[in-house]
Parts: structure tokens; C-alpha cells; sequence
């Protein structure tokens, strides 16, 4: 079982990394890019041996309590089969 | 128009940040998990003015060009209206 965690900055946090990126790519000639922001992507492996509503709960806890920065971040969670 | 890229190591590729969290979350007591690898996640706020179709090709071409190392890294692309 697999579980994918998406963390990104909260509207309203500055997102300098992002900025570099758009800046950058405007620089290179793409246009009609309006803004890029940056966020951080977890793919977890589960135990095969948790059921969907464990793991999700689990994925969920990971996801909260270490991967994201609860004053700056949100995070969201999907599980898959 | 909202593209969100996904950037991931590509299997075989050693994710040291990976088994980093990995230790991190099983010292911190989470148990039942296998396995974290740790990837990029990009959203990228386009035109209104493009289409759909120019679109997805302006983010294809961004994260494979810009956002990607095709050495190591594999990316995915999702467009949203």
C-alpha cells in the first residue's frame, strides 16, 4: 500500500524558491507563466499488512506531525491499494 | 489555468533524504512503514489566456526542460481549468 504526501506553503507564505523558479523560466523565453510555487512530495510505502483506514491514519500522522510545518505548510494526504 | 508537476527520483536512483525520513519516523515511533521517498511538487499558475491544449504543453515542456533532471528524474504533469 502506498501513500503519497503533497506539502505546500500556505496561501499568503512568501515563497522565494518559487519566485527564482518563475523568474528563471521567464528568463529561458516560456511565456505566460503567471506565478510557480514550490512544495515538497512524499511517496510512502506501507507495510502490506495495515488495512485502507490504518494506513491512512497512519499516512495522515506521518504527514502532520513530521513532514509538514504546521504554521507555514499544508499538507495533504492520498492513499492507494 | 493551474498545472501541478511532479518531480520523482527515478527507481534505482539511491534517495538518501528518503531513508533519512524514513529513520527520522521510525526513531519518532511510527511503525509500518517500508519505505519514503522524497520528490518535488511544483504548482504553476498560467495564463488565462492559454487553452487547455497550450497549456499542458507549456507545463510539459517547463518540467521536462526546466524542473527535471531526465538523468535521474521523472516527471508528471496534471492541468486543471
Amino acid at each position: 500500500m502506498k501513500a503519497k504526501v503533497y506539502v505546500t506553503l500556505k496561501s499568503g507564505v512568501l515563497d522565494p524558491q518559487g519566485k527564482a523558479i518563475q523568474h528563471s523560466v521567464e528568463l529561458l523565453g516560456y511565456e505566460g507563466i503567471a506565478d510557480v510555487r514550490q512544495g515538497k512530495y512524499f511517496e510512502i510505502a506501507l507495510d502490506g499488512s495495515l488495512d485502507e483506514a490504518r494506513a491512512r491514519e497512519l499516512a495522515e500522522a506521518v504527514g502532520r506531525d513530521v513532514l509538514s510545518n504546521p504554521v507555514i505548510e499544508d499538507y495533504r494526504v492520498e492513499v492507494e491499494a
